[in-house]
């Protein structure tokens, strides 16, 4: 392969997606997020919301469910993996793009040019940025986050055995929160 | 205080010393790193190979002698350990600078306008790097680099309660391996 892909792990509510998108833009090369998942859905049957929520952040909804159903056999989570495996492995294949979640960065580790971003921002700054973008709801934002980053983090440990957010995971970190969205989709351009 | 200070903490052999020296003469402040030592030495009577060696890496060698000399009363490292925190608190004081190692990201968190900066390179690429820099030794650069890095985390979870290495208490990780000393600390620079 020798088109270049940036990866793009993201906090929620830190901006990684916006960020992704700009770089994209400046590129002028495609962007990956919520394609992906139209692909994924498109390639498995299951509808894009149940793709977002049981298939981004949680093995089987709580771990232990995920452990006992696979002794029955692989998982919808499993079947998820696969497909979503491919679609990525296909994608960087074919061009040069960002791609922006789902464990992209660990499927291409051995596969393809990457550059693996991570971006992140304090609690302060995500709940601010998620009742903004994505307005109030019953739950507080910081509950919210709390839970999205478990999912997250704990999504990650099981398919790819890597530890969410250790900078040596990763060729750069960035606080959005601190050195703002724009700076830090020059510094990703920049690096490219 | 209204000085501004970049804190570059470092795996060994990623080049961050040699990085926040570049830096520092780009940016035209100082640097301290083995100043720094130097300055502790003269403070406190010892001599400048037990700070580097007893002092940075380990709390009271093992965290367990540590823990039981600490039962007669604060050990030499915790006398280190307020030296070295009124060594940098007054040097951000004092002046804009770029400080090397010794915890100073969590000494200054909430006491100067930080750039917190995270660098860290592949084992095989600070293997080939800390041969190159400091020579063989009796012990393989691997054992050396695995030994270093225990350490380091170890003094740094002892004293701060942060995790090393973890993307979220930084505001910029870099991969100088993948990057480029070079190219580090041009980013660094851009985003003071």
């Amino acid at each position: 392969m020798k088109n270049r892909v940036i990866t793009i792990s993201r906090e929620f509510g830190s901006g990684g997606r916006t960020i992704g998108k700009s770089v994209a833009t400046q590129l002028g090369i495609p962007c990956y997020d919520s394609e992906l998942i139209h692909k994924i859905a498109s390639e498995s049957g299951f509808t894009e919301n149940y793709i977002k929520d049981a298939g981004e952040y949680a093995p089987g909804g709580f771990l232990t469910s995920a452990l006992s159903n696979r002794a029955f056999g692989p998982t919808n989570e499993d079947y998820l993996w696969k497909i979503q495996y491919k679609i990525i492995t296909d994608l960087a294949e074919k061009e040069s793009c960002v791609i922006v979640g789902r464990c992209a960065d660990y499927i291409l580790r051995e596969k393809a040019d990457c550059l693996r971003v991570f971006i992140h921002a304090s609690m302060e700054y995500r709940s601010e940025r998620i009742v903004k973008v994505y307005g109030e709801r019953e739950e507080s934002p910081e509950q919210r986050l709390r839970d999205k980053d478990k999912r997250r983090a704990a999504y990650h440990r099981f398919y790819t055995d890597m530890k969410w957010g250790d900078a040596r995971n990763y060729h750069v970190c960035l606080d959005s929160g601190e050195l703002g969205i724009e700076k830090c989709a020059e510094i990703i351009q920049q690096l490219y």
